[in-house]
């Protein structure tokens, strides 16, 4: 992506009885903001979380999806007025409270 | 990146009193791990931390980079031999202890 891109990075934290679908992430929820957000977004990737620096432990993140925006303009006018219906459908595929990071593309 | 892709994601938690030089990291730090990678690795990105979900606030993490592999094998194989002397370098440009995150690509 061109430097100075926006990244929206949904990271979902693991841990003890912490659950997450990818099957519905990756093929229902991911597609439907797609949708809602429509040309705004100019790319999209979505991660599995498979470990951590140390062998054998497990993905500090379970999952991470990302949403690239030409600017912060088109990121906040887009997500804004879909912002509830997104939310909702967060409990038909994880447990998580999600971290959003919101940073700009360098490299 | 095509589906399967292993990313090995490096994520520097935001804090009080944590600092990070983004141009000794862009323009030396990321070109030092993939002269040492070499061939292994088959993209890397940079993303400076710009805020959350809440406006305003402070972004979760002050950067991230990402490293992707066609393989485990192929980081592995790579990375150990190095990470001595990549980790060697982190004081020369942040305090933060990054936490690592390893991925395969699904979107």
């Amino acid at each position: 992506m061109k430097k100075g891109t926006i990244k929206v990075s949904v990271l979902y934290p693991n841990g003890d009885g912490k659950t997450f679908d990818m099957d519905y992430y990756s093929n229902v929820h991911v597609p439907m903001v797609g949708g809602l957000l429509g040309d705004a977004v100019i790319g999209a990737t979505v991660e599995n979380g498979l470990g951590s620096a140390v062998p054998n432990t497990p993905p500090p993140f379970a999952a991470m999806g990302n949403l690239y925006f030409n600017n912060m303009e088109a990121f906040e006018n887009s997500f804004g007025p879909n912002a509830e219906t997104i939310m909702a459908d967060l409990p038909n595929f994880t447990n998580i409270e999600p971290i959003i990071q919101i940073s700009e593309v360098v490299i």
